[in-house]
């Protein structure tokens, strides 16, 4: 269920069609929008790695190009997940290390303080190579745990519906009787469309949510600005020992990967 | 009431039982049980200083005394709040920087990477001297707030209950039909006295949250594992979007503020 969903929230969030797993990675073709990863709830980090095939010396010149340019201590990581690959990790890690050293003048291993470190994965699709790990929000796919409302009414319901999404929840973003929020932030974490809905009142937004059958509504809710309204039905304030400063910072690391769309 | 709340809460949290307060510092009498401010919501953070008269002569000599065996590039930072003081910060800066350099061969003057910083503080009160800043929890002081009933029932119960305490909230620890969970811990970070008090059933701890007029009731509960029970209160779930990791990572952080007390 989890995998499913991944699977497919990837394919709606991002310009990412075709998945291929592997060893418990995840490996897609490179896409010059590779930023839209990072909105996809579920993913911890993801890297843009250069493939080549299980040779050592085609892996030895692709290392080499690779790291073209770049200078300072290093230390190489090896994952040979496939077992078939003749030598083993340390011995690629040597092997690799030393021909860099030597034909690289600007590059030093160094174990201990490596300012840098190089990746290399030996799998069935062959063998990975990468420098950078780009970290994502992580959390659980979005929809896996079912539906819940979101009421928006100022900016901290929009964390407090981000939050929900990635603990699982595709949410319906709700208000009463105030003005039109702008939900575009909102979509790009969402693989599911937004529609916001508009009701005049408390009732007859439950009586929405009894049709519907959803059971929380969500609120961006703190202990000091907290309001009991008489909805009868789950309300979830995932923001409520949070701080105005708590709130700023988390939203300003969302709106960074909203961002990246634009590079 | 912030700051009232503040000042009891200190010494009846702490050995530190007088208090000045001066240009926004608090400033106390060392104790050995430092450690103990913090577990005082409402502190962001402390330093243990040392006190000398305004005279410049008296600084150096003191200064040097402080630093004997530190070695490295320093930066120091003069907050000269005492405007009677004849020398500025800047003049300060210099002067005591050249005199340190001068007499502690060990100790070179970086402003661009210093690899630590010595803090002077002109007061009304005197010069006070400092190189560490010791991180506090921050939040607003326990009891600010008022009461809310935490329902002990596991482990993210007792960090929903730090959490509330540090929103302002004072807690009451209650269970129904489970095994007493341990408080001493809670206890560290709480002003009043705790006595945790235990009930057959949920009807009858609303009776008494209704007798109390206690209007909130916060569980540990997350997203994943919420239960809807009929009680006629507000429920805050302050974890509602953690997950186990997240829960973990900040008791492990509380606990560590806990154990220092055994230093």
């Amino acid at each position: 269920m989890f995998e499913r969903k991944l699977f497919s929230n990837i394919r709606r969030q991002t310009p990412f069609k075709e998945i291929l797993v592997s060893q418990g990675r995840y490996i897609v073709s490179f896409q010059p929008d590779h930023f839209s990863l990072r909105r996809v709830f579920g993913i911890a980090s993801y890297s843009l790695a250069v493939r080549c095939n299980k040779e050592m010396d085609e892996i030895k010149s692709v290392a080499l190009r690779l790291l073209q340019g770049r200078k300072g201590m290093f230390k190489i990581e090896t994952n040979r997940a496939d077992k078939s690959f003749p030598l083993n990790s340390l011995e690629i890690n040597r092997e690799l290390g030393s021909f860099l050293e030597n034909n690289c003048l600007c590059l030093v291993v160094d174990l201990r303080n490596p300012t840098f470190v190089f990746s290399v994965e030996i799998n069935q699709q062959g063998v990975f190579m990468f420098t950078e790990t780009i970290p994502c929000f992580g959390g659980v796919p979005t929809g896996v745990e079912g539906s819940v409302a979101l009421l928006l009414d100022g900016e901290a319901s929009v964390l407090a519906g981000l939050l929900v999404m990635k603990r699982g929840c595709d949410i319906f973003p709700v208000r009463v009787g105030c003005e039109a929020e702008n939900i575009s932030f909102l979509q790009q974490f969402s693989p599911a469309p937004l529609h916001s809905l508009s009701f005049i009142d408390f009732p007859s937004l439950q009586q929405w949510l009894f049709h519907k059958k959803i059971n929380f509504l969500v609120n961006g809710q703190t202990f000091s600005n907290f309001v009991s309204n008489n909805l009868i039905i789950s309300q979830l304030r995932p923001l409520v020992a949070y701080n105005k400063i708590a709130i700023q910072e988390q939203l300003t690391e969302y709106h960074k990967a909203a961002n990246f769309q634009s590079i």
